[in-house]
């Protein structure tokens, strides 16, 4: 329903209608401006041809260095959602299931039956603050599992992946022999730190991007860390697909790169108030949430709620949210994104507040 | 073997290594300057969030018009190639067969495949001037065929379809309830007028895009038009893979159809002026070849060549060009783009027509 209420939204703007829409992850800051005057400079210098379809060598030697692998292991795709779509496609094709702890992002569950996999959700809750149960997960895996999904900071909770409880997850995935695919698009802006799947020795694969730390999302560029021989797989599905990311976009990204300290302070400093703003007013309502790790999303719950109605009630008083059931059997949850400015968060969380009274 | 040639002139280049490249069809001319400065206005004023994964409604609306279509039939897409692979993606999905003619554009064959399905190639060759069987193309359709694909014109020979053959090629696929899928990326620039598949009544799918007209090639940016039930798959595809076109590049594609008339007319007459001077190296060469009706490619005979150890050899000499098996079953062919300065063209074939010798 996440892409529904989005249209929807965006169809109420285009009608003259104020919307505050706290349903979709993308942020009101501005891209910086030394990215944006970056890809206006390689415009000019004419890099608008077609570029490698891994990705531009300097963008992918510079990642290989802050994330000490080697050039070989990087591409660069269209958005990170590139990145796990086209893991799943070359993966699972038509067969296998793939475990997803819940609450999830949309897309993976969209993904995987797309590519003719099944899902087999693995449900964490508010009330053991959203911790994966390990020995339900190594239940859950059989003969047909061929991956895990791990979002590490969590879309929608804004949790991270307790490190002990990330050993164990891995561990019982080399144990099976099952590769992990972890969205870490949220780890570089995260209030804590988070452990990477690349902190491990294994085969495992990593998707993230620039869309979040850089506000970059309507840019549609992002990368993938995994063995040669996926990246090589993925480059042949770019090659026949999208042909490679715009140059003078990874360009701008590499930009961003050097600059990335200075950028993602003032990111994390940001959402740290509205964070906290908010999570005071959610409280004074008394709706149930854990306490956001990372930038973007809270998840409250009121006992009792119809999300689906709650959202579409809520997008005619002109505030747009994404309702619990768009992340798996989260009827009574709520997903919020602090991507407006925070007056507007004020006046939206006001209206969800009175709504929800 | 066009990818492999591709990646192994990047590579010379980043050597060091000098190589004309005639290998791709991207040209040497420049992005038009009004397009790149669109697209920084656009970066500036914030067009630089997610956008709809159908496209932007002012694009789909200015093609909905050029194209005497409604802006329900429109979707954008990264790439003409990205409508290509969706399209065979949703209608073909791991059954069925395409027929292609040959000469094609390798990714027709390398997408069927990807997605599971076979294709059946229906041969046509320089002695019939490339013409299309149409009792051949019929005695070709079984029942599991599900689709036709057309180049109108041609990558690699540089042909425009005859009117009354696309007539007989359309009334086939009716008759036998078989979607044509029509990619008329040069129709645009093409020297002769150019009848496209959206003249008939019937529900067949256009892909087309911006890179060869208005020289966006690494801007990504394309558009296919279909039933709206065909739009709406892609754009569910979309929503799960590639989001959308950034909303600035849009915006600068857009910006390119304002001023169409002015900017394919200088594209034109550049192209003529190269295809004259090559013709007439080649024909002093006694090399075979049809004249060719639109830009970009010529695709030269000459009887016994392998047209393989040909080009590899010559990407030794600095020049780059794509053997005919890349085609097709065209070994004594290459395919030669005429997408570099006038004088590297001279210098290029200088070395090919000593080459074929």
């Amino acid at each position: 329903m996440l892409y529904e209420i989005n249209e929807k939204a965006i169809k109420l703007e285009s009608q003259g209608k104020k919307i505050i829409k706290l349903n979709i992850g993308d942020p009101d800051l501005e891209t910086p401006n030394e990215i944006i005057e970056a890809a206006y400079a390689a415009m000019k210098q004419g890099k608008t041809k077609y570029g490698s379809s891994y990705g531009e060598q300097k963008l992918r030697e510079k990642l290989a260095n802050l994330h000490h692998v080697k050039p070989e292991n990087v591409v660069i795709t269209p958005g990170s959602k590139w990145g796990i779509f086209s893991t799943m496609y070359l993966l699972l094709k038509g067969s296998g299931n793939v475990i997803i702890p819940t609450p999830y992002w949309t897309a993976y569950d969209l993904t995987a039956k797309t590519v003719g996999a099944t899902t087999k959700l693995l449900k964490t809750e508010f009330a053991d603050d959203w911790k994966i149960d390990l020995e339900r997960l190594e239940n859950l895996i059989d003969k047909d599992t061929r991956m895990i999904i791990l979002n590490n900071p969590n879309n929608p909770t804004s949790k991270v992946i307790d490190s002990k409880i990330l050993d164990g997850i891995v561990e019982i995935a080399n144990k099976k022999r099952i590769t992990i695919l972890s969205d870490e698009v949220y780890a570089d802006i995260s209030f804590k730190k988070t452990k990477s799947i690349l902190d491990y020795d294994e085969n495992h694969i990593l998707v993230t991007g620039f869309s979040k730390k850089f506000t970059m999302t309507g840019w549609r560029i992002g990368y993938l860390i995994a063995a040669k021989e996926i990246i090589e797989k993925i480059t042949r599905l770019n090659q026949i697909t999208i042909t490679s990311v715009p140059v003078f976009i990874q360009e701008a990204a590499l930009k961003g790169l050097e600059i990335q300290n200075q950028l993602t302070r003032k990111i994390k400093e940001e959402y740290k108030i509205r964070a906290e703003m908010a999570s005071k007013m959610l409280s004074e309502a008394k709706l149930e949430f854990t306490k956001p790790d990372a930038p973007f999303y809270i998840f409250p719950r009121r006992p009792g709620l119809d999300s689906e109605k709650f959202a579409l009630n809520l997008l005619d008083k002109g505030v747009a949210v994404a309702p619990g059931t768009s992340f798996g059997d989260y009827r009574e949850h709520f997903r919020i994104s602090l991507t407006v400015p925070r007056e507007e968060i004020k006046t939206a969380l006001d209206t969800i507040c009175e709504e929800t009274r």
